[in-house]
């Protein structure tokens, strides 16, 4: 029979909804269940490395240049006020003893926690696997996705 | 074998995203399903009394005062406005006879759907127990979410 | 036994979200799954007509100038920036050859993707049928999702 399982489409980039996640994600994995992670359109900033963009051509030059990746760009779904909300929600998590999300992917990790990069986002954004961090598991588009995710007990899209 | 169960994630604060949520825990209340809304983040706003905030600490403070609690200040998640969205909302809803937020926590208890508060969320932005409202009949982090939503056959993040 | 089901409710009307929805609904139904696809709220604008709105009432017509239907007006979730940025995501997607969301919707319907447009929301904000597209296979509330979602393996909310 196996584990059960879960996976979790991150279409968002935002710090509290990637807080989010990754709260489900390392909990449901401390309790036993296979986890896979997808990161498609702006949630593949969370787990793009922090460095500059080298895009060809102007539109996905300047849309690389919005479009930080890295954890520390990530901005938050509602008061963000030109980062200093999410200045704020670091400073508050860090204050209750919340992991930031660098630690929890580390922990996600040490728990087995798949990481999916969805490949058809990468062709769109022009962002190459080599800008992506260490710990991504996988590059693959929407049939991986409904492969896993037709077996799965939680699905969901965040 | 029991009934059949929904889960229902409502990490948004948004007054048409509740109105979204509420229709679909109270429909599926109504066809004999167990219902389960988890409150976390800026959904907790929508469980939270429409009182002034006592939080300590200058972030927490401004936190809460610009994240008011109760159903009254939900934003919309397009057209806000400054509030003329919101209101204009309200009043539409009112028009096409549309139960407001308040009413459906009431239908939604009287359907026996449970109300949980996320305590990682509570302790982050210092929500206490007392600020919320008295429908919320259980304070409860990930583990409990997860062990409801992997016998769910419908598992929803809003 | 069937094949086994996926349910996607469309609450936003963005278009990247749109994509994603689309790129899941596609590929779903091309490895065999039933797929039903449900509009409901910001998310109706991707099935409504690009014309001009009869809405009466101040506040229904006020609504109606703002909220426009068409796949052309879908606004992006991040960057929008009065247009221009959902200007660029077209001309990235066309670039890398990602097809339209139009191209997304003929597709779908070749795959025998089911559209369902929520009722409430058409009420709400005054939305008749007719100005719907053609490829709306049902119009129905929340009964119909729960009555679909329930046998479903994989329900998104989107």
């Amino acid at each position: 029979m196996g584990n059960k399982k879960i996976t979790i489409i991150i279409f968002s980039g935002e710090l509290d909804k990637a807080l989010a996640a990754f709260n489900i994600a390392t909990g449901a994995a401390t309790m036993g269940m296979d986890v896979t992670m997808f990161f498609t359109f702006w949630g593949l900033n969370i787990i793009r490395k922090d460095q500059k963009p080298k895009s060809k051509g102007v539109l996905k030059k300047l849309l690389s240049l919005m479009n930080k990746g890295g954890t520390k760009h990530l901005p938050l779904s509602r008061f963000h006020m030109l980062g200093i909300g999410q200045k704020m929600m670091r400073k508050l998590m860090k204050d209750s003893k919340i992991p930031s999300v660098d630690e929890m992917i580390v922990v996600a990790k040490e728990l087995s926690v798949k990481f999916v990069a969805c490949t058809t986002t990468m062709g769109l954004m022009d962002i190459t696997k080599e800008t992506l961090i260490e710990e991504v598991d996988a590059f693959a588009g929407v049939a991986t996705y409904i492969d896993e995710a037709k077996d799965g007990q939680i699905n969901l899209f965040i």
